[in-house]
């Protein structure tokens, strides 16, 4: 049987930062540097953070990380994949998270997307993510997608990569 | 470490069936005899399935089952619960089950729901559900609530029962 490999929506597939850092600017003019960011977690960063993910449209706009189309085409065609989207926090961002999926990556079926609150009852072989609270609680093997806010996240359990292109070589 | 029960929706704790037969009343005047609905799944049974489970509200509006608040929060004192519903087929039913769900089982957080497109991926010890599809990949316990369209199933390793008393009583 093919190998069962998670992958997580936000700091993997979608790019949050740059959204908020656009939306941010758009309602207020204000700026973020790259040590504004670095070892923070989006809502400690963000002001408007809370406004923006129980918003309508937030996660039906994010822009795509980049490779990330062909990267998870490749997953796809090589394994089974299953797209894991701890959702359930924000009622808004279901159905716009369906939405996305669906134009972004037609060639992901409804039936590889679970919406969850905690990813600890998902199975699986691979879990691609960039928080440790998701890995941690992994019991295969677990890939840390770096992103601004796990930079200082040193753990010898986590094999972390740096994008899509990485993803491609190492599975 | 207290049990994993994972809980279905649409027919364990929502009534799907009463639901449509008054939409559809309401649409077309057409009525529906307890022979029609019995052993037949309910996209063959309501001509207007694929219309209301597509629609914006339908979810967010279909009533309680029977004793269903008072048997979740039953099991919710007592195991580990996961309300697992099978919503990604149907985008538009994704943000209104989560309000659904807030609106009527306020003790169940976020982080105890899950909608998903196959539900073989998720982990628990008990699994509530109205569907063989659902209950026949499961690996734990299989409790089968019953409702017209699984009349006929007969499969020793399902216990069938008919409502939330019985399962008040069960677990």
């Amino acid at each position: 049987m093919r190998h069962q490999i998670l992958v997580d929506m936000d700091g993997v597939l979608a790019d949050v930062y740059t959204h908020f850092i656009n939306l941010e600017y758009k309602d207020s003019g204000k700026t973020f540097t790259q040590e504004d960011l670095r070892g923070r977690l989006e809502d400690f960063v963000f002001p408007s953070f809370q406004k923006l993910v129980n918003s309508v449209g937030f996660f039906r706009t994010v822009p795509l990380l980049p490779d990330s189309v062909e990267g998870l085409k490749y997953l796809n065609d090589k394994y089974e994949v299953l797209i894991v989207s701890s959702a359930t926090e924000f009622p808004n961002s279901l159905t716009d998270k369906r939405y996305w999926l669906a134009e972004h990556f037609s060639f992901i079926s409804w039936k590889q997307m679970i919406f969850c609150g905690s990813k600890c009852n998902i199975k699986g072989d691979v879990m691609i993510d960039d928080h440790p609270k998701n890995l941690s609680l992994f019991d295969g093997k677990r890939i840390l997608f770096s992103q601004p806010h796990n930079v200082y996240v040193h753990d010898e359990t986590y094999q972390r990569i740096s994008g899509w292109k990485d993803i491609m070589n190492l599975l």
